[in-house]
């Protein structure tokens, strides 16, 4: 399968330290060689990165590890694929425009059997189950509630519903946001942490870099980083129970609720 | 206004050496500061490089310009801002899905008083008069042609007729393309030129850098560039008529139509 890692901040924050060691499990501490993609928001603007190729041996991974863009939510994946050739159009994360908002979206998992019927507002143009499961979201907002965006408790309730829908099919990790707002699944593997004031020393796991926050944020800065598995090994990272779906807003985790219907993961997935 | 520059090829291409030209417009040669952006097709997929700053002295552009990405279809932009902010969400190309295949579009122009009834199927998410044309288009294909990709001749009388619809605004130099095919609209000013066998040495305008292309490609190799301005100096470009539409294919024109109504250039923009 992949690897899914996710910012949402309350300030423009660079990506840089998490994304260097994220980098590496793309071939090098891990074997997720499929390809990889970044989504960067910007106001109501996204930036997008994505490579086909291993993200450890990615002349555009390492720019972008190098190059730091400040966006207050980003969604990155590297790639093991399941369904789908090795191609662009199949690289995560997906874009699309809905209520005049860019929405981005990246899975981790394997949904089985899982055609849904599109009605063709939102089409996939690759062949994975992944961006079909975003189409299918994004086709049920939109038949819910039209032609404009409704209030968050609102669309909260209603992805938690088509969540607890998809994932009867099989893993359904996710990384959802519209640039303001950061939807998080843990389907069978999830961890993050809010790191805030008083800003720590932290130490990746994958690779010999060391950041001292402390040097590089304000009193007042938020950020939540959210990521298949922790990326240091210094720093109390929440594992997240299989089966919740998380809202994060401005750095912090804004809703929380269980979703546990469709087969645990257990039966999905047999140790 | 902007800068255009396409490619379209019969061969996957890198448009390291056009594009090499074509970023010192952005601030270095010519005046065109207000951000830039390049659509890469490759199979179904999209990559796309933007940024809201002049591309003559970005580091996305200057890896752009030294990393060959190979492709049959590329869109690239300089903006000079008349409509709408300096910002990402208003940085060409953009991109939308349709039919299950990705759309890029950039404009050179302004259109003055446009306002179309927007249905919300495809919605601009910045301010500018091009991504709401883009979006118009768009909606105007959906709602003649509904969920199926007509024949490419059907295709080419409604763009054509969109055009002239739109032209009536103002200035509406545009690239469209859909990975496959590349529309390209001469309102005001728009050079093509196509190369083939025997190819020869080509030096640029706006840096010296020459290129022998009868050492990087093979005898079927056929590759279109357009552009608002000729970006060589020893070569035979074709300036196109002001209200001129024209479809490339494969590296070549397909088609080609005048787009004669609203008011001429010489009424929108006087000598």
């Amino acid at each position: 399968m992949c690897q899914l890692l996710g910012m949402n901040c309350n300030v423009p924050t660079d990506i840089c330290f998490s994304f260097t060691g994220f980098q590496a499990r793309g071939g090098l501490t891990d074997d997720h060689k499929d390809g990889w993609g970044i989504t960067f928001f910007e106001g109501k603007g996204v930036r997008q990165f994505l490579d086909p190729s291993p993200s450890s041996h990615s002349p555009i991974a390492d720019f972008v590890r190098t190059y730091p863009i400040k966006s207050m939510n980003v969604i990155a994946h590297i790639r093991k694929a399941t369904q789908g050739e090795i191609k662009l159009e199949n690289t995560h994360p997906f874009v699309r425009e809905m209520w005049g908002l860019y929405w981005s979206f990246a899975h981790n998992g394997d949904l089985k059997n899982f055609s849904p019927e599109l009605d063709g507002r939102y089409r996939p143009v690759g062949n994975t189950d992944s961006e079909t499961a975003f189409c299918f979201i994004l086709q049920e907002m939109q038949k819910k509630f039209g032609e404009t965006k409704p209030e968050d408790s609102k669309l909260f309730e209603l992805i938690h519903k088509l969540t607890l829908e998809l994932a009867g099919f099989g893993i359904f990790n996710f990384l959802l946001s519209n640039g303001e707002l950061m939807y998080a699944h843990c389907s069978t593997k999830l961890a993050s942490i809010v790191r805030k004031a008083p800003f720590t020393v932290a130490h990746l796991k994958d690779r010999e870099v060391t950041v001292d926050f402390s040097s590089v944020t304000t009193q007042n800065d938020r950020v939540a980083v959210i990521a298949t598995n922790p990326l240091t090994e210094n720093e109390q990272w929440t594992t997240h129970a299989p089966g919740t779906l998380l809202l994060f807003k401005d750095g912090e985790i804004l809703s929380e609720k269980p979703t546990k219907a469709g087969p645990t993961p257990q039966e999905i997935c047999p140790v």
